[in-house]
């Protein structure tokens, strides 16, 4: 009895094609980690829902993927568990999540190993998550995250390192059509002590936040009924028309904040990571000061940067930035982090439209040989052992069939040479290397084979 | 409030040590995975239950993490569900699970994207599964296979080749305690007809295969009250004698399967697969024929291997063989196929116990900079850009610290080389360079700095 697969909805199988350019992301974006000190770790996509639960908000709660406990999962329930519904039933029927982010489980990973960890800490970590979102364009139930993160250290360097590394990263994926958005939550702060929005500050940067949906008119019209006065809507207009370089900026931005602690914090903080950017020699050019910026409210407590395609919808693919109370839920106090989150498949969907994927991305010198009949395979097979031991990528057809089956075999799973090994071939030990892409052959022996091949890698 | 964090039974954190050294096992068997023509693929950790429910038995059935349906998901159950039990109700309030190896995903992979795929078919996986198993020394709930297959031929040379890249991989791992048995399910099946074994075939094999654990005089014992003769044990004991080469083995095995097809197609493909790796100039003094391995007994069809270190009790580490009908279920039937599994964490343990890790990991040229006060700070910047923009892997202390405390950080972090940046290396321009592990420090400008550093890798 056969069934027709399906996979669930949100999931997705990766060809060949697409793990290697997934990979070419991914590979690059570790490189730039491992460069830059940070040491990977691994946590597992079990977690206890005790871990989870509660970090996400109600929302996130309810997209947590939960699992059956195994066994008899109903024996320590009653009907009066199932009759009170799905919600009180899961808690008796489900102990495991799935990982939900990075965020929490590294959190917890720095509670549990504190004894062990070398702070100040960077680490880095590539795995996938899984959400119970509804699947849309471009949002799926299970995809990779891709985060660093340095705990144990206030120092701002960190900020400019992370915002350095996400430029060398796009440098090396030779995507240069960005923007990075960059601001410190303290500056919020300020902003909202200075348009007497203090009481309402989430509502207040919430509502900030939807300029660039919304537009201005009406941000400013629900902010008159979160209770702002039209003097305050001045204000705020005033700072939203500062204009000019980073310094600027700042400038401009400090007597409108020169009652708040915390804003005037906010915009030394910004200034410093500037200052550690250029100390660094590294690029400022693609900073923009955004005094609006508010993602991550709930947890963020200093600088917060995100990065965006310029030149296409694409939303955020890179963003970051300062927390100061990581690990205190779970009993380990005053860990401040600061970390960068980078967007595989915004990122893979942003290459792939702008054709900035490598065209070859397996090694340059794979080599097909061809099998014709039982022989010339054991012929093949001699040359192929020598390849290999060379350590060139090498393969022998593995029947005999038909050259130009051969051939589309070779052309399909884009191996860039075809070796022929015929009857004659196999008589003058000269070989025909064919080039997939030119069509151009030329006849060697084993040995200038095995010399070109290893020139080109 | 805090609360204590914990991890679920079964799984584990994996801190940078652990991950840099099972990257090195898996990075190595990727090397000859890809060396030998294989590509990678990926699937999703979330299968349907229905895609993964009856592949495994019904004792895997029970092993499966099932996955609750989101949101509400009593909403399609009544009270007759619950009253119903645990098995019942799974039905109706979980449609998901999660992957419980690579073949049946693979499988599945092979019959939903059948014309897409360039047959035959080398694809490789690496990826984690999940086991409701009961955890003890070694078994995890969540550990990762490691798996390459060929489908879409019936060469016996891909059996060669799986085994000379087994051999590879071993080689790379500067491992070489362990043996390749080899053997055919064929063979078993001639083996049981000689001993008039043929109606009782599985239990014929099942008893066989303990001979290890419990020896052979127990398994006559048991192989008796299965049915079997003393004359039917006399044969047994003869074939269970069979001594010499390879070659000696089969020649002696053939008379007694000469009236099994089966039997001597399988002498036949054992013959051809040690010729195959003689073609390839690969070694075959670590196989031993074993005609009485029985692995994998429900679906492997032709060729059956298994690799275990010889001077460790440690359970097989890599083992596979030919199935001749993997995705039949899924509808896509006669598609013949063979694989190899890697057992990433049996392989840890042997490298830890055998201590052949390598012992630097990380790149031999890491530089960590010392950072005293700001005014040498910034003078450290400019030389951290310097290394930087050469490629050398080189962080700064990210704030002011006691040296005593930047060099134990160092040594923890496994950083091979400090450089000293104080008020009169900034003078000089001279800077030193402690080698960790030796202690040697010398004074280097910034060019000689980095000079030495990139010969270095």
């Amino acid at each position: 009895m056969s069934q027709k697969p399906s996979l669930p909805k949100g999931t997705r199988d990766f060809t060949p094609k697409v793990v290697f350019q997934r990979n070419y992301i991914i590979q690059t974006i570790q490189k730039v980690f491992q460069k830059y000190g940070f040491d990977p770790i691994e946590t597992p996509a079990l977690e206890n829902l005790s871990v989870l639960t509660g970090k996400y908000g109600d929302e996130g709660d309810q997209l947590l993927f939960k699992v059956l406990n195994s066994g008899d999962f109903l024996n320590k329930t009653a009907p009066e568990d199932y009759a009170a519904g799905s919600a009180h039933l899961t808690g008796k029927i489900s102990e495991k999540g799935l990982r939900y982010d990075l965020t929490v489980p590294f959190a917890r990973f720095v509670a549990m190993n504190r004894n062990e960890i070398n702070f100040p800490f960077k680490r880095y970590q590539i795995q996938p998550v899984w959400r119970a979102d509804r699947p849309q364009k471009g949002r799926y139930r299970e995809f990779y995250q891709c985060d660093a993160d340095v705990v144990g250290t206030h120092s701002l360097l960190c900020e400019a390192e992370l915002i350095a590394m996400a430029q060398e990263v796009y440098d090396g994926l030779s995507f240069r059509d960005y923007q990075v958005s960059l601001s410190n939550r303290k500056i919020l702060e300020g902003i909202a002590l200075a348009c007497g929005a203090s009481d309402q500050f989430n509502a207040f940067c919430v509502t900030l936040d939807k300029i660039d949906k919304i537009g201005r008119e009406r941000v400013f019209e629900e902010l008159i009924k979160i209770g702002l006065k039209e003097s305050d809507l001045q204000t705020l207009s005033d700072i939203l028309h500062i204009e000019g370089d980073h310094h600027d900026k700042l400038n401009q931005l400090r007597p409108f904040v020169m009652d708040s602690t915390q804003g005037k914090v906010g915009i030394e903080e910004v200034e410093n990571t500037l200052n550690y950017l250029k100390s660094l020699d590294v690029s400022t050019e693609k900073i923009v000061l955004d005094f609006t910026l508010a993602r991550g409210l709930t947890y963020y407590t200093g600088i917060i940067y995100e990065i965006k395609p310029t030149t296409l919808q694409m939303g955020t693919i890179t963003a970051g930035g300062r927390y100061d109370n990581l690990t205190g839920v779970f009993g380990l106090p005053d860990v401040s982090g600061v970390g960068i989150s980078f967007g595989i498949d915004r990122i893979y969907d942003t290459l792939n439209e702008l054709n900035l994927f490598p065209k070859q991305l397996k090694v340059e010198n794979h080599v097909l040989i061809t099998n014709f009949d039982a022989t010339t395979e054991n012929h093949a097979l001699h040359v192929l052992s020598v390849l290999r031991n060379e350590g060139i990528t090498a393969e022998l057809y593995p029947e005999a069939a038909k050259l130009k089956k051969q051939l589309s075999f070779a052309h399909r799973k884009n191996i860039p040479y075809v070796l022929m090994v015929g009857t004659e071939e196999m008589k003058s030990k000269e070989y025909s290397l064919k080039h997939m892409e030119t069509g151009e052959q030329q006849r060697l022996s084993v040995d200038q084979l095995v010399k070109l091949l290893l020139a080109m890698n």
